[in-house]
């Protein structure tokens, strides 16, 4: 392990997170906020004093990285980021518990939205901003970003290239253009466009602008933490539906954009992980619709109503305009589904991915083919390209991994005693990055009830969905610290 | 696709259940249970009329199979097995429905033991005979059993292999010796002596010759149909220890009763998968014993329930004691994973089996390692011998198809409005052959209410859980009925 080239990022990390807090010291102390403000600039502080620490570390650094250290050095950086960021929740007292407020932060870094909160409301708007804030970081993941756009990196494309492996979700990452920085710099101007779109039309809905800013925060991040214990339920239909398609359009591949800017329509509408999602929530939307139009007054309102959840459960958002844990089984059923299956690569999303589900399905298919004609050699091929076999083995490698790490959480969740639904359903909502699941975890619901192990080991889905298990499990091993 | 071949096995099929079903038949007109002989009579009839069609249409067969024949006839004979084993129950009117008692038979072949009869006891004694002795046949497989011993096969070794790749459970299904007919004689011998010590245990215990017969049957085939309504729950604890101890017995890899006979015992206690099947056992013995001491008067009666359920789940039996639905999350968060890992391969078990477990682990390690040092290549070793990259894939796809089958099951079972646990734990049940699931699916419940639809989905799961899903799958896919 190259220790000086990890302190260089902790660095950054420490340094980067100290500027994003200001906007929340700013908010406390137009508040007058006394603790929060306390609890911020104490933990502002905290990182400036690490950073130059860390920096002072990182002193001629060689600036070389393998594979493996991108992984380690990236699985560091969060869990740093996650520390640093629980504090002022501690400091200012407002969640006393230092576990809680760890969960509370991982889950927002995460893009998750579990919270442990039952009473939302009672957080200062400080407080309430660096929650949402969190999930917009985490969203399209800050260390590429810091990486990209720090000067002296122009020379090292392999060097960024794998962290970006690290943080981008999705089976392959592949470079948009030739170079990395630009990549980099094209996904997060994107990302911010549509961010602000999403603001605007929320404006437009008459929302205030904290309320507006926070939940495009959530949105965007595909997090969840809402400002309000109903989540998005009170407000206006409006709001809602804005809300549905923002989740669906930060659900895609940010590829996919990049090809609408180059006016290659025709890739977009043919891209088979595009039409998948799409043919999932389509279907998804109507059979639910079907299946709750008793409940509520008007087809239109059923129909509001599980588009929004749809939306957010497959994009792993995990907003709520109902209590959806009322919902008959059936409808339960597929949101479990989505649950896993989540949204599009190269998004803001956890889950599965569509693309990994695709290469699961058509590598399935594949052996089934190889069967009935044992003598043909056949290729799985996506959008007409072959895809290559490592790539293959990666998808099923993941999913034993996937497989292996929800059991063993769910056996050790199991202990606290909840039903067996709760503790599935946990398990899912965490380590998929969505946010609610069923039962005592439901959407009106929270996972403050669960023991000190129990959040730990949800603190460690969480952080395993969001950078694709590998990161954290190397992190985790012993071999990965060894010299070179 | 060969069908005079496949008309061959299907006659083999229907004679051997016209003659299985002969002593079902004398029990019946022992007890003068009149629409039970006819029930028995008529379907005996109908199998001898099948046998005869079938023999004419596979006249001049050339006696030459591909593995893709070899999986899909398999497939073939398992569902015409169950549909004839189905009609005494309809033609007797003991169980009405046809998709009830298809349900009920295909339960009993795939050794899964999943019930729709809401008292059992309600059956006449030649029914119940039956329903048990279905076990038994399904347990260890049938069709290789009729091949190996059927005359004029002595030269057709690849013949016989592919069926028994196809009927056999595990990822690596290999010769004891080196021919297969020698292979197949000594599994069944083996299988006869464990089942014949296992009767005769019972009777010492006091149960009358039928009801030891049946359990008996249920044990061996790692089935779990009961005579009694509370399954081995007013039994003597001397009885249910003995259980216990059979069905430990029979997860366990016939092969390693072959090594115990060349007196290879270090090869047997070196083995890996053993090993790790005794300590999961042993484990969650520990854990549910701790879990439920409170809710029994002393520590040895907690034991022996913990006992009992742990070997019946584990080896997919699924018998129980007592409502085990009943016990703490934390015992039926252990149990729930025991049903997906099930017993050893090689054996009559059901589930994933521990040595695509053990496969899973140790890729999931290669995987961490080659991220470590990426220029290693490394091979996984289980027993000291390197695993085929071919078997390795394999347990991958397994498991890619294992995943995608339950999810899909699950979403469908989820129509009927069941509980999210119910319908879990339902599927999982029947796909890893084990029987009662949790809530409305528990060991004193039954399947009766699910709607029909939901029985097809859970007999397909039976059907592909028993013969590890690719004959089944194969059976349906349109590609393997096309002429070669």
């Amino acid at each position: 392990m190259n220790y000086k080239i990890m302190c260089r990022f902790l660095s950054l990390i420490c340094i980067a997170e100290a500027v994003f807090m200001l906007p929340a010291l700013a908010i406390s102390i137009y508040d007058s906020q006394a603790k929060a403000v306390l609890g911020f600039a104490i933990t502002i502080g905290i990182a400036v004093a690490l950073y130059i620490a860390f920096k002072l570390l990182s002193r001629n650094n060689a600036n070389r990285l393998t594979a493996r250290e991108g992984f380690v050095c990236t699985a560091a950086s969060w869990i740093l980021m996650s520390l640093i960021g629980s504090l002022p929740f501690v400091i200012s007292g407002e969640i006393p518990r230092f576990i809680d407020s760890l969960f509370e932060i991982v889950s927002g870094f995460t893009t998750t939205g579990a919270s442990i909160l039952g009473d939302v409301e009672a957080l200062s708007r400080g407080m309430l901003y660096w929650r949402s804030f969190s999930h917009w970081v985490g969203g399209m993941g800050v260390l590429v970003f810091l990486l990209a756009l720090s000067p002296g990196n122009k020379k090292n494309e392999g060097f960024t290239m794998h962290l970006f492996r690290a943080e981008s979700p999705g089976p392959e990452v592949g470079k948009l253009v030739p170079k990395l920085r630009q990549t980099a710099i094209y996904l997060y101007c994107t990302y911010m466009v549509l961010s602000v779109l999403n603001f605007a039309f929320l404006m437009l809905g008459d929302m205030n602008w904290f309320e507006a800013l926070c939940t495009m925060f959530g949105t965007a991040g595909t997090g969840g933490f809402g400002v309000k214990g109903d989540s998005l339920g009170s407000y206006s239909p409006y709001i809602q539906n804005v809300t549905t398609v923002f989740m669906l359009l930060f659900g895609v591949n940010f590829s996919c954009y990049y090809l609408i800017l180059l006016r290659q329509f025709r890739s977009v509408i043919r891209d088979e992980e595009l039409r998948l999602y799409f043919c999932i929530v389509a279907a998804s939307i109507l059979l639910i619709t079907w299946n709750i139009a008793g409940m509520y007054d008007t087809l239109g309102e059923g129909l509001r109503h599980a588009a929004f959840q749809v939306a957010s459960i497959i994009s792993t958002t995990g907003y709520s305009t109902v209590d959806f844990d009322l919902w008959p089984t059936f409808s339960k059923g597929i949101l479990t589904i989505l649950m896993i299956t989540g949204a599009c690569a190269g998004s803001t999303c956890g889950g599965m991915k569509c693309a990994r589900i695709l290469l699961l399905f058509k590598g399935l298919r594949r052996n089934i083919r190889q069967m009935v004609l044992p003598n043909r050699v056949e290729v799985v091929r996506v959008n007409g390209r072959a895809v290559d076999e490592k790539v293959m083995s990666g998808v099923n490698g993941y999913l034993s991994a996937y497989v292996l790490i929800l059991f063993v959480s769910f056996a050790i969740i199991c202990f606290d005693g909840f039903s067996i639904g709760t503790n599935f359903s946990a398990v899912l909502a965490c380590f998929n990055n969505i946010g609610p699941g069923f039962e005592a975890v439901g959407p009106m619901m929270n996972f403050g009830n669960f023991s000190v192990l129990s959040k730990f080991v949800l603190i460690f889905d969480m952080l395993a969905g969001r950078l694709e298990i590998f990161p954290i499990l190397l992190f985790f091993s012993a071999g990965s610290w060894r010299k070179n």
